[in-house]
């Protein structure tokens, strides 16, 4: 090894030139070279949905500064002494050597690369099924900004009118949103029962019902068979019909990119992307890994998982550089916390759904609150709705999600760090959050939420969830679904098979329900449900349940 | 003691009314009590000065329900099943018979009534200075609904167009944003150095600069010394000179109502309040306490504190209540977090400022840093300045502050979870917390922050507060204050006695600047300047520094 440290990164996109920064910084003499395949460097991929949409008017500030200085290899060899090898691919390893083969894509011509350290920041790539038609014009993926610049110049020649969407996860709906505001029609294909598998089912229902109101068609359950056209795409076809198409948008999800590795022989994890420790280091002891090329640890079960996120790319590449320059480093694990615009909505989450804790063997206790997310009184205070998953056993905070017009990454990120902490709900409820009108109610949305939780982990309240009602409603089984909203409230929009006793009322007309029925008590957020359920726990009904998030918590049909 | 469990709640503002409500869940059949002063119950005492700008309408709406229900005594009566005696006064506390004798403040008529269990909840009073001239008409303090009419009334008539804030906490600066929306021309009249002393004094003077240009007087070090008028207020008169003023608000601060506690011989704290245990438990195992009236205990130091905040007072209540019920709750302790909207910043801390925490004895390592609170090519991503304050021996986070436009709160929570699990900015550095380009940056403001103050604690950076160079200016010592901002920015705006070579002009002027001199560098936010450390300690620079915060943390003058 010489005096002078040279590092090699592969990867110049978002882990790459984190780490060329971040080594830079911390050795200004090492020689510092990012080799990228693609013409663009370090820009913002999760920027693209509002590119598209025209919220971010040039696509170079999305690789620009802060300060609007342009991020290309001029900048990096004169700002930051980092040579960048663009159109450059990475070719193969040699370990034994410390070398890389690398091809310039422009003359062709291949050179070695000496390293004594190397990172991979090689990311991850779209899945693109081999479904029949599939290399039609007109359909994209959008991984980068070639894909984002094919999709704009498709709307500009008004060449995308009907849209179709494969794929209801994160990016199939940031960019149905993006779509819909340049006036596209857009129908979202999902293949799994639900849209968000980031979230629980009841919870991915409502932000489902809010893409319909504003127009875009969900089609869940539903599988892409082929696409037909001519010149370009027609129609894509499913199992349940063919749905008329002049641009469609495959979402389906990423695959880390790990051949390099692979064909380096470095260990590759069980969910295929690269086996790191926490110094973002691979089986070879000079050659690191971060972004969306590794495979990450679940803070909660400890399990490997795939999570790719520029959030965890960023801290990732933070980290191999430090562990690069010998500055001892770690990174933790994630716990998946994500958020997401659906049009008005804040859709956030972070932990495990209740889904992923059952399949992960946990005994849970739920709890649905909705409430404004700031004082009530206060004219902006918009609606938010939690829900919070809690071992049964221990208390702890195991995951949280928010869907609604409220601030929800607020409070998410609240859980994740209770989570994060191992703490119990017990502890959340007891969380010194700031409090002033403008911003929250005077007990914060989470601990209204964690004190729900600790009500149910208490045995004062027994939660029945909207979908094990509606179970029950179909099913004609014999039970009282008491509405104890106003009846002014109720006149406005009410449940099926619902009775109405105003809570006021309750303990003056407690002859009129049955006590040898099963109750579930309901209003319009399950609070006041609660209390209905309390007084008639006193009075000697038995049977008494509470339909968790109540109104707000529905997703299906209201009467009107 | 009869079957029924007897409870009797003194306070209907806060604390109260949650122990009643809570109560009378978990026992429905408990006889509940809750004996206020005031004709008004419940009621929201933070939202006030909306009220007063307007932004809630009506009164009702601090008192009433989510569903716009009014809380009144006929309201707790029929629907929590809670009497309520307002018009009542608490006179006397009889431990050994455990009745208390109360007055109705209409009939005068006295009587005693028995508990089982007692709760104060009595509040606080807000403190009146005995300066001459304070029982002018037209200087309010400003705690209930009957000041806020009274100021609202003043407004109305057309008869408070210069007012004078004594008191530039959190609520004196509620106040004013209040006052300059109903066009009044405010002054703000401060004893102490500075304003906001939740804040430390380089964060305060930022909200000053503020509040200043939206119009507002902002008098630090400022004592009054009397009121002049007939028949009204007309001036205030400090010892700096006399201010016009046709109505004035007190808001010093408020201290804990103890007489009840005290003539009972309970124990009261070191600050004055009634001091409880973790279930709010007072020295008498039959009396809890609960809000403004009690004492709390910092998370951070230990120490007892008196932080009175609407946020804590609730979850004392509920904690209250589970214990009076026999649920065993604990209310662990407090950090003072807190928010303030100031026009279009959002003002939060929570834990220690630099000063408390150097005061309590801890060696501390501070970081500045302003970004944008979103990805910055959003254009409404707006600017966010937050500070965290850390234990250089333990890496333990020990507080946060956050001012600006940007959603300051947000961030300030995640420090508050940070702080209560003892976190270190190693794992705060780590946080998984969501990102997408509408709500954060790729690497969350509080995460940048924490790495800043990682470097510092790793000694990678030394940072130089504004106020140090500030004053090394004013001594003319001799030393480089450079500027690595781009000629364009310079141009716009520089500081006093700066030099500048752009970042990316610096590698090949290093000839330029003299070895053996100190150079403090500094950008628009410093984080070019950091770079432009690490360029110049690599060249062989010794004495090399950063100013932390760069321009956008310069509350001084600046040339145009």
């Amino acid at each position: 090894m010489s005096d002078t440290l040279k590092v090699v990164i592969i990867g110049g996109v978002a882990a790459g030139p984190k780490v060329a920064a971040k080594v830079v910084r911390l050795r200004p003499d090492a020689e510092v070279t990012v080799v990228e395949k693609g013409r663009f460097l370090s820009y913002a991929g999760c920027g693209l949905p509002y590119y598209i949409s025209g919220v971010v008017a040039e696509q170079a500030e999305l690789m620009s500064t802060p300060i609007g200085v342009l991020r290309d290899p001029g900048f990096f060899q004169k700002v930051k002494n980092v040579r960048v090898l663009n159109h450059t691919e990475a070719m193969e390893i040699d370990r034994k050597g410390k070398r890389i083969r690398i091809r310039n894509l422009e003359g062709n011509e291949e050179s070695w690369l000496d390293y004594d350290k190397l990172v991979l920041a090689t990311g991850a790539n779209p899945v693109v099924p081999q479904i029949p038609g599939v290399n039609l014009p007109n359909i994209f993926s959008l991984h980068g900004v070639e894909d984002a610049e094919g999709i704009k110049t498709a709307l500009a020649e008004g060449k995308a009118r009907d849209v179709v969407i494969i794929g209801g996860g994160l990016i199939g709906i940031e960019v149905t949103e993006a779509l819909v505001h340049k006036g596209c029609r857009v129908t979202v294909v999902e293949m799994l029962p639900q849209i968000l598998r980031v979230l629980d089912e009841e919870m991915a229902a409502l932000v489902a019902g809010h893409l319909e109101s504003h127009g875009v068609k969900v089609l869940t359950g539903t599988r892409v068979e082929s696409f037909e056209g001519n010149g370009r795409v027609t129609a894509v076809v499913t199992d349940k019909g063919s749905i008329p198409a002049d641009m469609v948008i495959m979402a389906i999800g990423v695959r880390p990119n790990v051949h390099l590795a692979k064909d380096a022989d470095l260990e590759i994890g069980q969910t295929g992307a690269i086996k790191v420790d926490t110094h973002m280091r691979t089986s070879d002891r000079d050659i690191y890994a971060a972004g969306d090329c590794v495979e990450c640890v679940d803070i909660v079960t400890g399990q490997p998982c795939y999570v790719p996120l520029g959030s965890t790319a960023n801290k990732q590449g933070r980290t191999a550089a430090m562990n690069v320059c010998n500055e001892n480093d770690a990174f933790g694990g994630v716990l998946g916390s994500t958020v997401c615009k659906v049009f008005d909505y804040c859709v956030a989450r972070t932990g495990l759904t209740e889904a992923a804790a059952r399949e992960s063997g946990y005994n849970v206790t739920i709890a649905l609150v909705p409430a404004p997310d700031k004082a009530h009184f206060m004219p902006d205070a918009k609606s938010l709705l939690l829900k919070l998953v809690a071992d049964s056993k221990t208390r702890k905070l195991l995951g949280a999600q928010a869907t609604g017009p409220g601030d929800g990454d607020k409070r998410i990120n609240v859980a994740a760090m209770a989570i994060t902490a191992g703490m119990t709900v017990d502890d959340l409820a007891n969380a010194d959050l700031c409090y002033a009108p403008p911003f929250s109610p005077a007990m914060d949305n989470i601990i209204t939420a964690a004190n729900v939780t600790k009500n149910k982990l208490n045995g004062y309240m027994v939660g029945v969830s909207s979908a094990e009602v509606y179970q029950m409603l179909q099913e004609k089984k014999d039970f009282v679904f008491l509405d104890v909203r106003s009846q002014g409230e109720y006149d406005q929009v009410r449940l099926p098979g619902s009775t109405l006793i105003p809570l006021g009322a309750l303990r003056s007309r407690l002859d009129e329900l049955p006590k040898d029925k099963e109750i579930i008590a309901f209003c319009k957020i399950s609070l006041r449900g609660y209390e209905a359920a309390l007084i008639l726990k006193a009075a000697g009904f038995e049977k008494v349940s509470v339909m968790d998030g109540g109104v707000a918590m529905w997703p299906y049909e209201k009467l009107q």
